[in-house]
């Protein structure tokens, strides 16, 4: 048995989907789930992804070989500080977060502990959110980065790498500082700039219209902008360094295309065009491969 | 009979689409395509979507009642001073363009023909292009929008209409100028925004893992930027000013919510992110009832 008992802190998409995961390869003897809202909490005894559960976290963690935090990046702190006392002293915790620096530095909360804290991102999600969502597929074939630092026992990460690896994700390591500028370009930033420009569109005199009529790119903008707005928050305030410093890319070359199309630069835009296009084709090349 | 002799300048999505509907409902009695690749027209001919093609758009619209031009807006021009002399005296015409005050400019090529040219954008689209991906459902129940200004004829006005609403699209008209406004904000600057977002991280030092990372925003995104390089900068030029005004006020929002989050302002950040949200379900219930 790879895991006696597994509690999930947050049982959400993410949370859930672990949880069912792993209960459908018998790899783990019990789960428990912890969380605010009851309601949720029973959702997922009937849906069998956890065995029972506890709305007090300090209750939820006692006697837990795996400890996964799945809640908002915001809440982090607050629930290591609440759990750090109640933990066993060969507890592995580790989280779900979309931004790592932000949950390590929370995380040393966890006192004695810390050590045996495996920072952890699985890059999966679906569109719609909550428990209900939750499928064991989720992480199939796709990507979870953990970013242990030097203080990481070296057991505790493959325990949790092991772990992962049951749900039939790849598992890679890369550096906390690493993750944080590649998911804030490839994930934190395009969410803010949808979110930004759906808000600009909504302000203007036409946004009736502009909904209406909304075409091919703008609906796909909606789409990203209909996300968790408190996640999104989170995120933000959580990889706040890495976002503005891609952001400020980002800014320096769209300055340079609006000078391009005010004067009738066609060579200027036609070479971003194209280098986007053909960035976009070699990727689905390579995926194809 | 609507339509005797129905000439198609520029065989492809929305030129195919347009024919195959028209042939499917039997009101149109024969269909002329015109372009410069054969294999191409010889494609629409074995689809059934033209009768005969012309490569000469001066052949092509000779003795045709309505000539809907369908080429890229960078030759649009071109095409309006090629045929206005082998026009008959009672041809309508129309494009489909998606700038409309830079198509009406051009078509005043069209001389004595001017006021028998009926600006028109359908507002639908697929991800493949080219007379292969043509459809005659294309434009069932969306929106052609028609841009005809004070000196356009009013029976020309009706008979492209009647056309279009023969497709099952349903047809809107609107001046130009809020055309233009309206399409740069729904489709020319996401597209503006996706194709630059893409080169500036394409540019990455850690571009591989950037793409291969690409989470749910990142993706949409690239999807955006995917389309035809030569079709967008042509759109950027053509509706240039009009693109540069709603550029100028995402940038502005954008700046106010950079700072915000380099100042951890979560109001401003909660305030920005709850809006865009709003916005988009607001439209999604709206298109639900």
């Amino acid at each position: 048995m790879l895991i006696e008992r597994l509690t999930i802190i947050g049982v959400g998409l993410i949370g859930g989907s672990l949880a069912s995961a792993l209960k459908a390869t018998n790899v783990c003897q019990e789960v428990v789930g912890c969380g605010r809202n009851v309601e949720n909490l029973q959702t997922a005894i009937d849906m069998g992804v956890i065995d029972s559960y506890q709305t007090d976290p300090t209750l939820a963690v006692q006697g837990a070989d795996m400890v996964v935090v799945a809640v908002p990046l915001g809440t982090m702190a607050k629930i290591f500080t609440t759990i750090h006392d109640y933990l066993l002293p060969t507890a592995i915790i580790t989280d779900v977060g979309s931004a790592k620096f932000s949950v390590n530095e929370d995380a040393k909360q966890l006192g004695k502990h810390f050590s045996r804290f495996v920072p952890g991102h699985p890059i999966a999600g679906r569109e719609q959110s909550g428990v209900a969502a939750s499928i064991p597929d989720l992480f199939k074939q796709h990507v979870v980065i953990l970013t242990p630092t030097e203080v990481t026992d070296a057991q505790a990460t493959e325990k949790v790498t092991n772990m992962w690896a049951i749900t039939g994700a790849e598992v890679i390591n890369m550096s906390i500082a690493h993750h944080d500028s590649v998911l804030a370009a490839t994930s934190h930033l395009p969410h803010v700039i949808a979110y930004n420009l759906v808000d600009t569109l909504a302000a203007m005199d036409a946004h009736t219209e502009i909904f209406q009529f909304a075409a091919g790119g703008f609906r796909d903008f909606t789409r990203i902008a209909s996300s968790d707005p408190v996640m999104w928050h989170d995120i933000c305030l959580a990889n706040q360094t890495a976002i503005l410093e891609v952001l400020d890319e980002f800014n320096a070359d769209l300055t340079k295309l609006a000078t391009a199309i005010r004067e009738n630069d066609s060579q200027t835009i036609m070479n971003v065009f194209k280098r986007a296009k053909k960035a976009r084709d070699n990727y689905l090349l390579q995926r194809k491969k």
